[in-house]
């Protein structure tokens, strides 16, 4: 998933997420509630139509942005109460509201509100968040399916809302019943996560899972493992959601372990900082070695940056602040990743992927130094 | 013609441009030798080529840059001695210096170089500099001879470049002669631009013609006598470029007295600074009344960001610091200008351009507070 935080993939338009082939987009309750609010988003006909997006949306319930308010946040049984990081204005997040805004918000897919911890914990500190989240898994059932029984999907209230003059983007409001995916919380700790997965399949029959608290700053062995404890204990029909990662040779190492879903911010900040993914590693386009370089940005890339653009002119673009060349480099690498997956799928329908994997880690190692996931 | 200083014009694409149906993108001699420079430029096959557009370029000559450096600049019947305004470093730019690095950007058509100076400077002033322009364009045209005896073009050169893989641009060198435009100046001064207007068309016969010297500080009544001087002066049948104009109002008032030809950083400068140029005048997205507006940014208008976009969805882009609000209000406002001129070149063709332009320049006004050109 290309993620667009804020209603907007940084830099890029839907139409060139379109053009790359991003197939979801990620939104994040979190943020919209505060700005611009989801019940404008839901006034506008909700999330697809206001950001101009007619393919699948998944929005992500903010637990892990209100974990990350250090200092600024008070949990109890009940939820969450915190403060803005705009304004300082006071908040609460509970399962219930949560879900309220993740209707309001009119994604495909939304996911649980969860206790998130960080990614060393020891186990006690792991096991209270995560029967904690588990026992909120079973709240935001209970207030998804109130809302249900409530009526329709705001969003359809709104159909008679203008269509925009002219639009290439016909879109309705999503006429399905939005999805609610589950997280499997435990930390670095495999009894944990074995237990909230037992935990969450006893709650209710869900269409996904997400795998939740990892890349948060614990060990990529630990990582790896909690992959595997999972990949175990969730049906295999269903698809992984592996939240907050990554980069690319996360996501090869995530589908060896079974995971389908990911998401990071990876491709457009690191985009915006001058950083391309290629085949061979990653490419610091403000390297003066690139100023007379007439190669694309990764050389068998087809993606509109590549097919433009030499090194030389978008070097250029960054040692001149012109913004194009943050919309290059972003779209390059959300095609990288979408490319890249595509890729994965083929060698796993042709029963290769544990060469195909093999060998691309090992291109792709030669010429990266490993970095933090955070 | 969209402004592309830098060899990008600011935040869109290429792409673009060919989708507005831009005809002309201006590239400036003075901000391109000093970054990335004219040499790299012609080494990677001239400016066409460097940033993938494959219609007519115009550069500047980098007269009006250079004369803006007050105090970091000396005038001599040679040239101009000056210090870069990004790292101080010393340059000396004289008609055959920018000859040379116009020629090596390889653009269609380029500028002499000329001397500019304050729109309401005296007259002993302003006909020492328009004279000095004069001969300057002599010495531009004995230079630019000197310089095609010499060879082809630079840029024919390097035909053997690989191209780019899958290039959905193939940007040859341009094959026919560079066309270079004088420019008159004069001031505010009608004797002066009418001397000036013979004393270049004596030197030579030329493609077209460039208007300078105006939209510098002089008084709107003032800039519209010198175009109906400059329209009495020079043949119909070659183009007239008013430079560095200008606002929509301004380019109505120029295709009245004969011009054909604009150029101005407004509708990307406002665009990134949260102004939509509209048939109604001009709208200011960061409002909060537009906060739940579910309307496009102009009615009726068909650009890429009128027919996918509300103005609620694009303030909450700028709101929230978005790239992609800066991107569709320059698209929508480069759109606007092409085609206004479009409306305009219909109205001419229709015998109806008086009444066309009065009504329109009623209606622009009538919600509009005149500004600066500025």
């Amino acid at each position: 998933m290309a993620v667009g935080t804020l209603a907007t993939v940084k830099s890029l338009d839907p139409v060139d997420l379109r053009e790359i082939g991003a197939q979801m987009i990620l939104g994040n309750a979190y943020h919209l509630h505060l700005r611009p609010g989801d019940e404008l988003i839901r006034d506008f006909g909700g999330l697809h139509r206001f950001m101009g997006w007619d393919g699948p949306i998944l929005t992500d319930s903010g637990g892990f942005q209100v974990f990350s308010l250090e200092g600024l946040r008070t949990v109890s049984e009940n939820g969450v109460e915190f403060r803005s990081h705009i304004d300082g204005s006071k908040h609460v997040f509970t399962p219930e509201s949560v879900m309220q805004i993740e209707r309001n918000l009119g994604a495909d897919v939304i996911m649980q509100f969860d206790h998130v911890i960080p990614g060393q914990s020891e186990e006690a500190k792991a096991r209270d968040a995560s029967e904690r989240s588990v026992r909120w898994l079973a709240r935001c059932v209970a207030a998804l399916d109130a809302l249900r029984r409530g009526g329709p999907p705001p969003t359809t209230n709104l159909r008679d809302l203008p269509p925009l003059p002219g639009t290439t983007f016909p879109l309705p409001a999503p006429s399905h019943p939005q999805a609610l995916f589950p997280i499997v919380q435990g930390g670095i700790h495999p009894q944990l996560r074995r237990e909230a997965a037992r935990a969450i399949r006893s709650i209710g029959d869900f269409h996904g899972f997400g795998i939740g608290g990892l890349s948060v700053g614990e060990a990529k062995p630990d990582m790896y493992r909690m992959l595997e404890v999972a990949d175990a204990e969730l049906p295999r029909d269903r698809p992984r959601y592996l939240m907050g990662v990554g980069f690319p040779e996360d996501l090869v190492e995530g589908v060896l372990r079974g995971v389908d879903l990911f998401d990071c911010v990876a491709p457009t900040r690191m985009g915006r900082n001058g950083a391309a993914f290629t085949n061979d590693g990653r490419l610091n386009i403000k390297r003066a070695e690139f100023r007379t370089d007439p190669r694309p940005l990764d050389e068998g890339c087809d993606c509109a940056a590549c097919r433009r653009f030499s090194r030389g002119y978008i070097r250029h673009l960054f040692t001149s602040d012109e913004i194009l060349g943050l919309r290059l480099l972003s779209l390059h690498n959300v095609h990288f990743l979408v490319r890249l997956m595509r890729d994965a799928r083929a060698a796993i329908r042709a029963g290769t992927i544990d060469a195909w994997a093999r060998d691309w880690l090992a291109r792709y190692h030669a010429n990266t130094r490993p970095v933090s996931t955070a």
